[in-house]
């Protein structure tokens, strides 16, 4: 029987890159996406046309309300994205409160029901926009409560990893990777503030990173800017 | 400035008692429920009078779909709620896939938007159902995970504290505590599988332990049973 993998699949370059290696190495893949209050739905539209490309077993898109909380430009309309760079030793306003917290728990239960031992996620320590929740420290403690949460824990089965093959690539190694493998990163999404018809502002600290990834990668961002 | 609590409110004793606890030590309460595809709403409707009872600053009931996963009597129609008493070492069909794991991180990322630092949560080790994310080393698990996780944790700011007051006491210790501090159990239900007028059944595993619980605590239940 083939391994399954539960993928979280935000609609992004890493998440799609992290598909691509969990197929790579054997899975049939889960994709798990998440209508949270997000400002724009681009970012979902882009998470059907990846998961269709990479051809995954299912893909499920949960809708949960963290926009209720607000506190993040992403999720809370009264908060605007800032198209300047972020300082480096602050936390942008991007973040949304404890997303991956709640985002990797939906992909235990799913995991735990799909008897799956193994979760993917596209976080990223090095190129990324300072994000508490991406850090390896954070992902280890995560997989170790996992895996004293579910009934495998208990009857003493197998263990779940929380597999972070991004976690130490710069964006310019990730696409580098993610075009090996194929994928289109054309039906990818990373805008903050995207317009209306989808195109990327180029100016977020999402867009600023992934321009300056492709650059340093040697290539061309096949997305769609708008028109300076 | 009073302190601020997260307190995860079902609508169940246990609940109804926690949230009691972190009123009597002088916490500000902000009450959380969830919809999570439970085969009946009795429980929210008791969660919303424990918290008008109780007074709390702002109940939230936040709609979640772990449902849609399946797996558990509690979510899935099509597996039956049991009447008779589960074995010792068996997990229970009515187990919900990462249930506790999920509703930790709402609370949590509810407490990062508030800047609370207390979560409280009625879980009990004892007189239980043998969940596994009811184990005191479940909970300490979380805790080390959620303080990794938020922006507090990279500022080196204050720890969050996963408060579970009750996780070492029996059921009848519970109620005790509860009628100390002035809980009214008729308002809370612990049934799995209620009449439609809100009856509890009397069978199932849940209310096997709160009729046991109140036999010890030599006290009659107010909740209203079904007629055998």
């Amino acid at each position: 029987m083939r391994k399954k993998a539960v993928v979280l699949l935000s609609g992004g370059m890493d998440s799609a890159t992290a598909l691509a290696i969990a197929k790579a190495q054997g899975f049939d893949c889960y994709a798990l996406s998440f209508r949270y209050g997000q400002r724009h739905a681009v970012e979902l539209e882009c998470a059907d046309q990846v998961a269709k490309a990479q051809c995954v077993v299912e893909h499920r898109t949960v809708t949960i309300d963290l926009g209720m909380f607000g506190g993040s430009a992403l999720t809370d309309l009264n908060i605007a994205v800032p198209h300047e760079l972020s300082k480096p030793d602050e936390i942008p306003v991007t973040y949304v409160p404890a997303r991956n917290t709640v985002f990797l728990s939906y992909a235990l239960a799913w995991a735990e029901v799909l008897s799956s031992f193994d979760v993917f996620i596209g976080v990223n320590a090095l190129d990324y926009s300072g994000y508490p929740d991406c850090r390896p420290e954070f992902i280890a403690a995560y997989e170790k409560m996992a895996n004293l949460a579910t009934k495998a824990a208990v009857h003493g089965g197998r263990k779940l990893t929380v597999h972070t093959p991004l976690i130490h690539l710069t964006k310019a190694q990730i696409i580098k990777k993610g075009l090996e493998l194929g994928v289109d990163y054309g039906v990818t999404s990373s805008c903050y503030d995207p317009a209306p018809d989808g195109a990327a502002c180029g100016t977020c600290d999402s867009c600023r990173l992934r321009l300056k990834g492709f650059k340093e990668a040697g290539g061309a961002d096949p997305r769609r800017y708008k028109p300076c």
